[in-house]
């Protein structure tokens, strides 16, 4: 079986795993009150050259979305996300579930633009209706897309003119900052977003994501937000071993690379043969157009996640790679086709 | 530095790290439909011997917990607990943030009684109150101390009267079922709740709790309930690996006794010495008094939670021994007293 | 200045102030266990014959809604709504204040489809989505249009083949009921719906909707319910009398009548005149475009609701009839265009 | 027979329901914004000398509560309460539906007092607990007893101290400002708390609450918060024009002080005759203590609510008068014992 079907489908890179064997018998404080945590905050920090943000390690993505989401925003607030955004889709509601309307935009891309957000601006504009406040993207989207330096610059002077705030949500963000047409550096995002975090669980951490708040009216009291969603992490020490791991010798965008370059191999190998596909592969996820035939002969050899089944006699698929695919896996789908 | 902070201050126990890293390369499906959480799963029902029992992993303790009770009542209705339970009083009002009132009962030794219960339900007599459904239990208690077999019958029976859920937090399970003053096997569990969980983060595990379910009126689209408050871990399998780890072998029973073996020579040692102590020593953690310059003074050469400063001049301290402590860590507290 | 800005802009219809007035000091139990209410309630049941219907007397309707749809739910299911729905888009965000989901659909005349909701149930596929349980539609709609029977049995056939349940924001009503189109009756409503409420405060009431539900599944505990989001009136009965009056000598219908009767003899005026419409004119509200000067110049005389700027130089305003409308209004205002 | 159930068991004062009448056909923009509601809000601003506070009417002390409640506490603080405390005990866990704790005091008589809100903010001192943010009174009580001036300057003086809001629930304001025990104006409210409302509902108004918020910190958006639970009313002039009839020539404290003469001339009876109470009689809610006979024997001929049934075969039982009780009422209650 050739596994296309995510990038969080095997444990952890080497390095990040011997972190965690190397000290699981040093003795820790709790809840992320350790030296790992303490380290690899100063990682980020430095990464991101910006040494006041305040980092928070979490467990899992849509738990990191939840508490920042609910943490930055006032009951009658709303948050604006591509109808693609994970928040909006594929969360079972957690963004409702604690109170906030998710207001969703017609993506074609899986990006969003300052057009789009003005207008949901204009629109909302009494006390009958939600209060815009958080502007979600992430990067990569959802359809593999990359957003420019540029895109998202604009999106913050949109945020900034209506005094709303601009998240990330980098599960993939290391596909992100390392993607062929990507422009932003670590450096860049205290710039450009308000809050953000730094995926793990999708690039080659066991588990864990970082988030890291750059904006002072953020900060407040935000764990107890985080305790309060279940998301304060008992034995933090082990996320910041992780990170402490991942963040070091550039191993992250590293890995980044490397799902991105088996992906576009493996894209160029289908066009080759003549396919479509519904997004242009861009980073690690890439979305080819086959037969409903096709694509059922390859569901034997292959595990891969069917994306839509279109009105032609198509269906699209996602196929994913990640720090743990290898060329031969991209040999072995190719020579199917 | 001894540490007696916590039982989750360090990683995981060594044949749990090791089933991490034997399988940190096979590729896996995601959200726990893999072989590992298959086996893990097998593994408990034939422990409890309920072949339709449903069992969930979560990443922590407050998280399984509120997404049991918000899972379980409908919105007006409301658990109720020891006014010690970890629900009551450390979550940061995490049930509350799901809706749901937390009703406590006063609870000399973390313990609650059927007749608490009877008053309480009588209590609430009409829909200008909320209506219990829930019983909250933790075995053992937040006091350290261990429910008979006879004392938990005696509350479920209380709770099919009054058509009611008993729910036991099992964050210190392998604790309470090796206490000497135990008389409860994994057998019996689902003969005496309607649903629990088996704790893994403070019992060997790097992290992870199994949630249980026994009652099928609990069952129903449970995952659902655990998307939405991001509690359905992408890497499944990893929390599936420990598990199987743990309960294989009588593992994890050997580390709660160790832990408790450990915590009553402690306790022994501290009596002989003339101290008394705030709740009977039953399990691995202790609750012995010092006065106020002993607590100071021990405080520089050990880890340990400062649990009441008391009126008379005397603080209650908490030491906590777990799977990782040694007979040293022992010897070396009292060595100072 | 001619007041057509809503149908709530007076107090209540004389025979319903009568009757608070005649009985203002009759001593009634609280929480509508009083003879008013009751009499009422025997009132909506013959009505609608449906003796087994529960009713709940509410104070407006967001409030009606947001209580029903809490009720009705498990915290991960959603609701299905027409983009322009009341509770997508002018409650803010009163249902996700709850924890659901509001899933919208795209309606260019206030209805939503059969086909709509097929395609939603499909593509909610599994446990990461949250699971659309009830749908809600208003008769009348927001745009003023009005179901027929058939269309109603359509979507309610859909929900039953999928287990969701159809609910009716009946706000107006009384002005669906004596609509032109309409070939529904009060006796209908128990066949097509699972609940619904008979809208007061835009239909002649002082204040006040209530609620009927007719599905067993949702009657539990309602009361519970309502209490909890603060909707069980103290003076349940001042509620009642009003429901009384209204739903007295076939009343309530009458004044949708009226209502109806002048605005559609302002539409054909308008109509007259060469303007057009943005929804076709089938009850109390319609919406004439003008130029934006003529709409600034009508509002200078006209109290209205600017519902839309438009691209191309024009606006779309609603102008909206009550019970207390007259001839005269109608009059005025075409007279001015 | 007798009425001394509550005090919403009759339509509206005379005054009150004729402005009802007298305004019923005056057209008037929704939502409060219309002529009634500013010259009810001004009233009010005069009353209290207090130019800058906001004002809003809703329909009921619930929905007050609970809409103040969750406007004025980020997700994780909490409001402490007596645990007689209306939003404790009698609301259906409407303060938890919105996602935050209620921490209880034991109260003997309904009030509370500063050092048990040092004790509570002490015991809350990290993240994994709740945050206290508001302190929550009644006046008068549920108990009927009445806070004087130095007891309140001294509950707001510790909440200055720690950054808490005090909130007076004033659903019996009348009847707390009119009271034998009493030394507060009206004046004298905006330096003493945060926010408060003046209950109409039992002071008779047909229905309707106004909330005042005094300090700056908690006005931003509160009609948001108000729409978002289903309390912004659309015919807000109806309440408007109550405030008006109530707040004027000093109605409102009248009706306040007929009620409590009453009650005490009740209470003074009832005493002559060698009955005991269970809280010392100060406004118009009082509680007699007889043999669970006479109790039984009393409700034939009164309506009154049961408060606890003793241990000792005695009940507790409620008297409330209002102001549309009678002398007659109290005398022929009087005869009965």
């Amino acid at each position: 079986m050739i596994f296309l079907k995510n990038d969080y489908s095997t444990g952890a890179h080497p390095d990040v795993l011997q972190a965690l064997v190397d000290n699981n018998m040093v003795f820790s404080d709790s809840y992320s009150h350790d030296d790992f945590c303490a380290a690899a905050e100063t990682l980020i920090r430095d990464l991101i050259k910006c040494p006041d943000a305040d980092i928070h390690f979490m467990s899992g993505g849509t738990q990191t979305n939840l508490v920042c989401m609910s943490s930055f925003m006032r009951p009658y607030e709303a948050v604006i996300a591509a109808d693609s955004g994970h928040i909006s889709v594929h969360e079972t509601g957690a963004i409702e579930a604690t109170g906030h309307k998710c207001i969703e935009l017609a993506s074609p891309d899986g990006k969003i633009l300052p057009e789009q957000i003005e207008k949901t601006v204009a629109f909302h504009n009494f006390d009958q209706m939600v209060l815009p406040r958080v502007v979600y993207i992430s990067d990569t989207t959802e359809s593999g897309s990359v957003y420019t330096k540029a895109e998202i610059t604009a999106l913050r002077d949109c945020c900034r003119k209506h005094g709303m705030y601009l998240y990330l949500d980098g599960a993939r963000l290391a596909m992100a900052l390392s993607a062929a047409g990507n422009d932003i550096t670590f450096e860049d995002l205290p710039e450009l977003v308000d809050a953000f975090y730094i995926g793990g669980t999708k690039c080659g951490a066991l588990f864990g994501e970082a988030a890291v708040i750059i904006n002072d009216d953020l900060k407040e009291n935000f764990r107890f937000n985080m305790r309060q969603r279940g998301a304060l992490f008992a034995k933090g020490m082990v996320i910041g071993m992780q990170f402490g791991a991942l963040l070091s010798n550039g191993l992250y965008t590293k890995l980044g690379e490397h799902a991105n370059r088996l992906a576009l191999d493996l894209a160029e190998g289908i066009k080759a043969k003549g396919y479509s596909f519904a997004y242009e592969p861009e980073s690690n996820m890439i979305f080819p157009i086959f037969t409903n035939e096709q694509a059922a002969e390859l569901a034997k050899e292959v595990m891969f996640e069917t994306w839509l089944v279109n009105d032609d006699g198509t269906t699209t698929i996602r196929l994913v790679t990640s720090w743990s695919s290898t060329q031969e896996d991209v040999e072995a789908f190719l020579a199917l086709i």
